[in-house]
């Protein structure tokens, strides 16, 4: 697979040709949108949890195939067991040490290399804190009051700041943005995915919560969209450090799963935190 | 530094002399011990964690630079700072999310080698959870009701089951424990060590707790020791994973400060998580 797309990368950036079929992405985008929102509108609590495990557990196999490319050894089957623990249940989140010290012995457990006890346990901790804390606290955050609201409002501002960036860097796009981990990014497109988050995030703000002013539903979009942006260049970094070009190709046209979902590894623990911090003081503005 | 650990490691493995010196170490644990004590008992709660922050953050340089030589290519000030607040303030343990995209983030700047952004932000968020949360856990330890009573519990038992590993071992070591990672060790020096860590736990806890029960306090005591030992073996593979013997050598006889630490760093969750539990269930039978 890896290897596959590493070639597919270096083709890619030779021709200037995206790799991924428009159509197929259209397609996909199209059945799955309705579907996702549906679950998070109406599925109860379980079935959403099992969902978004689903999500984590797969996404979790691409950042592992990039973490052995990377030669750490991570451990595959611990890495499974507590990413599904994490996201399903939770309390995990609150005591790392727990997940820590059992990644430590068991990466340093006989049967190993004793040069990957370290990389293999860093790894594996990485992987479940990256791939499986976000997406537990997207379980999270559809528990709140208005929570399936607040699920929509962040998964919609993804989706529409990523076409956002897309067309707006193939209408203006001429300084790239971090040619490095990924060439087809530009500035003009990063500013058009904050304008346009800006006044989604507004629009659907004003809808959603009347009595919030226009200064906390545009200060919460831009940095929902800037740790979105954030997350899609961080794993590009992780896998051009590991030598692919997409993690996976799991969705058609849509590269890997953990491509798809990179953006919100970064944008659910923003507004996550903000909502958090809202409880105490953001909220009495309101 | 290294370099010359791992010759002093192939010496000492090759002649069978243990490398520190037996006077030194006397004296450096006889100046220590007092020290150490008098500082859990009267110090004032700032002092104790500016105190254990300094030691968190002169343990995380030992991890650090296992680490770089691992290939991992740490962030160095990033895991400082994360420590020291960690440590020093504590709600990062809470959030370890903020940590890890922070990590990412930095790991994934353009300034860096593209091939450490994966590696270099594990092993960052690794050291800051593996050295500086069960100091954390330490110092929040000391904030509970008899909390420096049990501070001293948990370094006297570590303290005493090292000494009795250690004479045990001599006197009656046959059976190597884990000749890959730590050629001293032994499974006869593994019971001592148990055996007295149970009688001295529940001859303390007898003292300081006389409602808790001898199953009570020698569970603890148990589980308190059995973790200590696998944290001695698992930063010796660690550190032999890496290539050293020592991890630094800033105790006079007692190798690096990470290596004098080392079982505290998995005694102290230990103990954490069972005085945690103890809140719902676990004091109920004393």
């Amino acid at each position: 697979m890896t290897t596959k797309n590493a070639n597919a990368a270096t083709a890619a950036s030779r021709t200037g040709t995206p790799r991924s079929n428009t159509l197929a992405r259209v397609l996909t985008a199209l059945v799955l949108i309705p579907l996702v929102l549906a679950l998070v509108a109406w599925a109860p609590r379980w079935l959403f949890s099992a969902v978004v495990t689903l999500v984590a557990v797969a996404a979790l196999r691409e950042y592992l195939a990039l973490a052995a490319q990377s030669g750490l050894g991570p451990l595959t089957w611990f890495s499974y067991a507590a990413t599904a623990v994490l996201v399903f249940w939770a309390p995990l989140a609150e005591s790392p040490a727990l997940l820590v010290l059992a990644a430590l012995a068991l990466a340093a457990r006989p049967a190993r290399s004793l040069e990957k006890a370290l990389p293999g346990a860093a790894a594996s901790v990485l992987g479940v804190l990256y791939v499986g804390l976000p997406l537990a606290m997207l379980s999270d955050l559809r528990r709140l009051f208005d929570g399936p609201r607040w699920v929509i409002y962040v998964l919609a501002l993804t989706w529409v700041s990523d076409t956002a960036a897309y067309f707006g860097g193939r209408a203006f796009g001429r300084h790239k943005l971090a040619p490095r981990i990924s060439p087809g990014k530009t500035w003009e497109g990063a500013v058009a995915s904050l304008a346009v988050s800006l006044a989604f995030g507004m629009a659907y703000l004003a809808w959603m919560r009347p009595d919030m002013g226009l200064a906390w539903s545009g200060s919460i979009s831009a940095a929902v969209n800037i740790a979105r942006q954030a997350g899609d260049l961080v794993e590009s970094a992780v896998k051009r450090g590991a030598g692919a070009k997409d993690s996976g190709s799991m969705l058609p046209g849509h590269g890997g799963l953990l491509d798809r979902i990179d953006a919100l590894l970064f944008a659910v623990p923003a507004l996550w935190y903000i909502l958090s911090l809202r409880v105490s003081w953001l909220l009495s503005p309101f």
